[in-house]
């Protein structure tokens, strides 16, 4: 019994979890039930009843398979299945008319072999990146309703009675998906990726700004939690890709114009990852910290704690002017005080006595220096990236 | 025109390097082409016609949605399909039998409220990330179903004629699309899987193995492809989870049992791409190398050869043990070897006269030579995750 106790209170973590990571899904389920409450309305109410008949349960279907999480997943599968619809009906219907030239008794063997062309073509078609990348979901439905149509056997008239049926009830189910995700509370997948890509250089920021703290053992913060952030960006790509695709599709909104660009974006985000990766580096020093001789340490303690810092400060002042959406005009002075830094460090390094020092003990703290300044060249990379896309 | 030709020659290239990266998508291409030729014969042979008449749609229907690339996302979708569909259908008639006890004029709302609260709930639980991973579609077809057969509002006995008729097509067509993707030239998840882990530490290994030489620039290699190798593995998070949560669906092949513990692949995963994340660092440092003081590197050649070479072939060792599903038992011996070098380096660096080097000018390649210690420490997590794993 306690066992099942246990069970349920773990569900009921889960679920709240989910519910707080982002509670837009909760309104997200909401929006589904009222466009799917909505379409089914059309089976209660004669006059709509009458005019689509049975062919009303696809506008529900329609509805179900394209309403996504973002506007631009929404309008990507709604579009996709619109058009490959239309294309796979046309087609449909001028394969039926073909092979009725032949007599009934070939017309089966005719459409088969119709069929299997068609469907091997397109099932390869979905393997060409870029035809995946944004019509991957028009394909399938190409497969899907150009079987469907060549295959029913129906008579001609019939048959182009049926795919206009079907067509028009797609569009239905189709406009009131997208309605319903683009006029309540709508997530904007370009927007998402826009913040997402400022979060992440913040997390970046937040972590650069901490490390000299951290690095000698003199930050007083309690909360660790941002020498952490910086792992949830290594593994970006993906969701960043997928949202710049559905961002593609979204027509203006906010502070965002219609055709937006957003490969900009795909841009600083390999830039920040690269930046991420060197802080992965980075990181596994702060484990050594407490073996290293402190004598040699504290020679160059201020040098590092200031590059470490002001490249902090650097990638904090871009992610804002990212978020602001204004040129970022303040970062260059952080990044110059870093190249600053960087000479003095070396000219304590050779000013000061190698011979004072264990030599070996010193090379985790040369190489902690070293990634610190192959983070300040990433960050410039960056900061011109962001300059670009502020033009 | 030749806009118009260079333009299908692009395609053309597209298409040939598609099919050429993975020619098993050709084959999948007929497959589904096979698959769905098939289901549609039913349309044509009497018998089967009568059987289930115009719900046949519904079976190619399902053969065109279920039928992925691998084995377990086949197996995934079929599983989710059918067991979505049933359960959905149940409740739908379950709920069609409740809102009847109210009364004609109530009911359409009694079945509206249901609907939401259903719908609502399922669209919810999408979010959850475990449901998310195994029961994703499951839930879309949950909805879907339940949508469908609670609202379109026949009679009982009709509507669940109907839901037996839909199940059975479904049934039939999943049945027949897991059947054609398991027995026609399969592609199974779980070696897909196994075979991009021992790809990746490949990948690594070569880079490892090829990195001295290159640092030195003695190598008198002329394809430095396998200096750009490893890149792929950084991303390899998002291809390595989703082929993890096909193959728990699928049975055992080959040399794999049923519930080999795929799991563990995922662990090993993450400690490669830490390695990955080393090397994008010790990559960096081979532009520099031109740069620095060559007497100070010279006397640091050999230990730093060996560790770079002996902490490929450990590598190298590992990824031949696993594709081989094997106790690594060679793999220890060069990881003792890297353990030697780095106390030979040291051993090197202590004796050395420091002051005859320009102390800045050492900074990258002490650097180099700490990342590559920690490459070391990082195949030995990756050596721990093998043996586990074999046994």
């Amino acid at each position: 019994l306690s066992c099942i106790k246990r069970a349920i209170v773990d569900i009921a973590k889960k679920i709240k979890k989910t519910g707080e990571d982002d509670p837009r899904r909760i309104l997200h389920s909401f929006k589904v039930a009222f466009a799917i409450t909505l379409v089914s309305l059309v089976y209660y109410l004669e006059p709509f009843y009458h005019g689509m008949g049975d062919a009303g349960m696809w506008a529900i279907m329609t509805v179900i398979v394209v309403f996504e999480y973002t506007v631009g997943a929404t309008l990507c599968k709604g579009m996709n299945r619109g058009f490959a619809t239309f294309l796979a009906g046309a087609l449909g219907v001028a394969a039926e008319w073909f092979s009725d030239l032949f007599g009934p008794t070939v017309k089966p063997i005719v459409i088969c072999f119709l069929v299997f062309i068609a469907v091997g073509i397109a099932s390869f078609a979905r393997f060409i990146p870029s035809m995946k990348r944004r019509y991957d979901y028009g394909l399938l439905i190409f497969i899907l309703t150009f079987s469907l149509i060549a295959v029913s056997g129906y008579r001609v008239e019939k048959l182009i009675e049926m795919a206009h049926q079907r067509f028009s009830t797609i569009i239905f189910g189709g406009a009131t998906g997208i309605a319903v995700s683009m006029c309540v509370c709508p997530v904007w997948a370009g927007e998402d990726l826009h913040k997402l890509t400022v979060l992440n250089m913040e997390k970046l920021a937040s972590f650069l700004e901490g490390f000299g703290g951290e690095y000698y053992s003199i930050s007083n913060e309690d909360d660790k939690s941002f020498l952490a952030a910086y792992k949830s960006v290594l593994n970006s790509k993906a969701t960043e890709e997928s949202l710049a695709n559905f961002a593609w599709w979204e027509i203006g909104h906010g502070k965002f114009l219609f055709r937006h660009p957003w490969k900009q974006y795909l841009k600083i985000g390999v830039y920040t990852r690269q930046c991420a990766h060197h802080i992965e580096a980075l990181h596994g020093y702060l484990d050594t910290r407490l073996e290293v001789s402190s004598e040699f340490q504290k020679s160059i303690q201020e040098p590092c704690m200031k590059m470490s810092s002001e490249v902090g400060k650097a990638l904090k002042e871009l992610a804002l002017s990212m978020k602001r959406m204004v040129y970022p005009s303040t970062s260059a002075t952080h990044i110059e005080n870093c190249k600053t830094a960087i000479e003095e460090f070396n000219t304590t390094l050779q000013a000061s006595n190698m011979e004072n020092w264990n030599i070996v003990e010193t090379i985790p703290v040369i190489a902690t220096i070293s990634i610190l300044i192959d983070i300040i060249k990433c960050v410039e990379t960056i900061s011109e990236a962001v300059e670009e896309l502020s033009n």
